[in-house]
């Protein structure tokens, strides 16, 4: 067994979503494919996968040197012990050869791409959905059947920005969403504010709205929202400052009641380490959002898992970014605490097949072997042109 | 004034060298060149600049998402409000757009590239050598005449391991350098002693001697080393565990008396930050070695020197990662502690000219406006096939 070709396409994500940082019109995303030489109906079995959502396609890296240094390895060096599936491990390993520690970066997010694919590549081996194929792989004696996500969105409107902001979230609940999350920092306190109390109409109340600053906020502004925003109770209050300032996270829990959320903008366990060690985070309370698909991969996001659970926190306190299949099956097999959908947007990658929507604010996985991909109808034209023999007819 | 064209040349290094963690065979270097309009005996005034040495070129990042951005952008987003010169700092901003914080790793370089460019392009303008642009920019009233350098290598050799170090650094002593740096970590304690013993016959003392681990220790062998090299009083002890494990760090500058040295792979001045307040450094003894190639640039650099200074550390402690042209000018325009060379290696970006060698372990710049690329031999070939105008009859 072995591979015998790796292929990475850059998709631009479709639509025209901005944060209180950056617009997503320009960002794209790698959907790779590790094509193996085992056949099942008369077709090779290809592990497919992304470089998760909201960062950019990393075709240079990948092409340059990630995926050179996998085609001139030996079939042993990737395989594992026992032949019979690929070790993602190994495949790291292979891939990041000469490349020195720090800068975790776009590195990351290409990496990861490759190490997911050969994850669907192994629960297609094993002709199972890859949620099975992980919470084995970790040790876990039971995969969740499902998962709590809430609907992210909450965007800023060039006029009647609350009344727009209700029906966005009257839409949510209309998909069967029950708990919501909304940008911050674009606009004044004052009218940050209004919005939150518009959007509260539609939650019902505080612990079904989280609140999302982008990092965009310096020390003064960052307690000055929170201040104002402790009387609601809210579910979380996201990303405050630079992702990196853990000095600022802290002072900011120091004073804040309620929960707060971060990690989607650290890439490697040994930032994760310094977010445990310096950013103030509280035991069952806090939230964090790393991605294995902007990280290395399961590998390195199972490492981030140990170290919270080092620091005494809990794998429930987990919720990762990017609300889409990959990440469905890791939350579902490593049993964390969630993760958010951002319904109608970020397609073809974002969100999930209709027959994973069963209402009250769930999400379940199909049994479709690896992560499901090729059945979200969004993916078909991006995978086919990846990989045309996948829809082919043999 | 505008600009033109934005070129990258993706540069193999040369040589077969390898410290303890990455062999730099496969290495390259992202030369890019910033063309304007401005014409100087009939060929355009261009600036040239390179991501530093030592981890890759970026031709993904900067043709997918850098360059077309700057492509794309109006002259006056670009230029200083004196119509005189370009604005790195406005360069940085339209090179950057929609680009989410966070994630600093290959995008540091690719960016740091163009913008050296665009501070070696200024310094032709002003037809001076860029420390004195440099000096200028930052308000500093005088550029040093000389800065010193240290001549780093020791590497391992598969026999005879410690008579070959004292040939290679007298080989260095013989160009003139007077203080040394080489690797430990890849032997055991024992012969890495023996190594170091060898080396200090020709280095004289451990002031003229560092030691660099390249983050390959955990705590517990980094502590084994700093116990058993205490004695010998060295220059410094170099990047001991990985680059982002502050807590390590501080657990042995809490132990080991002498200078620790570290920062090279930290890319944005919000990892600095986290340097200053959890590495335990110390003020005027530990030694900080970002390098701007390799983080954005050089208006980033300024921003981790004043958060150097803000937090009570020297400039002086400031030695920059990258032995080579530009970084000699921002050592000079900016009043640092001096800089690394790797004599004969690293080709061919690493190193100064002769004319730049005055022995004494000290290193000047020539009269060369910007940081005087063209004028250094080994890059005459890769300058003249990204710019052919430049060496070009006219």
């Amino acid at each position: 067994m072995k591979i015998v070709d790796v292929r990475e396409l850059s998709v631009r994500l479709e639509g025209d979503v901005a944060n209180a940082v950056v617009s997503f019109a320009e960002h794209d995303v790698s959907l790779v494919a590790v094509v193996s030489d085992v056949l099942r109906n008369g077709k090779p079995v290809i592990g497919l996968a992304f470089n998760s959502i909201g960062r950019f396609a990393q075709r240079g890296i990948l092409c340059d040197r990630i995926i050179p240094r996998l085609r001139a390895a030996q079939t042993k060096d990737l395989l594992a012990d026992d032949g019979r599936r690929f070790d993602p491990a190994k495949v790291v390993h292979v891939g990041m050869r000469n490349e020195k520690p720090g800068g975790h970066g776009d590195r990351a997010a290409a990496m990861a791409a490759i190490e997911l694919a050969i994850w669907d590549l192994n629960a297609k081996l094993g002709d199972e959905p890859a949620c099975h194929t992980i919470a084995q792989a970790f040790g876990r004696a039971e995969v969740a059947p499902t998962m709590t996500a809430y609907a992210a969105g909450g965007y800023y409107y060039p006029s009647q920005s609350a009344a727009r902001l209700k029906e966005e979230f009257s839409r949510y609940r209309d998909l069967g969403f029950t708990a919501f999350k909304m940008k911050i920092g674009g606009a004044s306190l004052a009218e940050d504010l209004a919005r939150i109390e518009a959007a509260l109409e539609v939650a019902g109340n505080g612990e079904n709205l989280a609140v999302d600053a982008n990092g965009r906020f310096d020390l003064e502004t960052g307690l000055s929202y929170a201040r104002a925003i402790s009387p609601h109770g809210l579910r979380w209050y996201e990303e405050i400052g630079d992702p990196l300032d853990f000095d600022l996270n802290r002072r900011i829990a120091e004073v804040y009641p309620g929960a707060i959320a971060t990690g989607e903008n650290l890439f490697s366990a040994a930032d994760v380490k310094n977010l445990l060690l310096f950013a103030g985070a509280r035991r069952g309370l806090d939230l964090f959002q790393m991605d294995a698909g902007l990280s290395y991969g399961l590998g390195e996001y199972g490492r981030m898992l140990d170290l919270m659970e080092e620091h005494g926190f809990e794998r429930h306190q987990a919720v990762p970014h990017g609300g889409h299949l990959i990440n469905l099956h890791i939350v579902l097999g490593l049993g964390l605490g969630g993760c958010e959908a951002y319904p109608g947007v970020f397609q073809p990658f974002g969100g999930y097949p209709l027959a994973c929507l069963i209402g009250g604010g769930r999400v379940r996985a199909t049994q479709a072997p690896g992560f499901g991909l090729e059945e979200k109808p969004e993916l078909r034209d991006p995978i086919a042109c990846l990989c045309p023999e996948i829809f082919a007819h043999v």
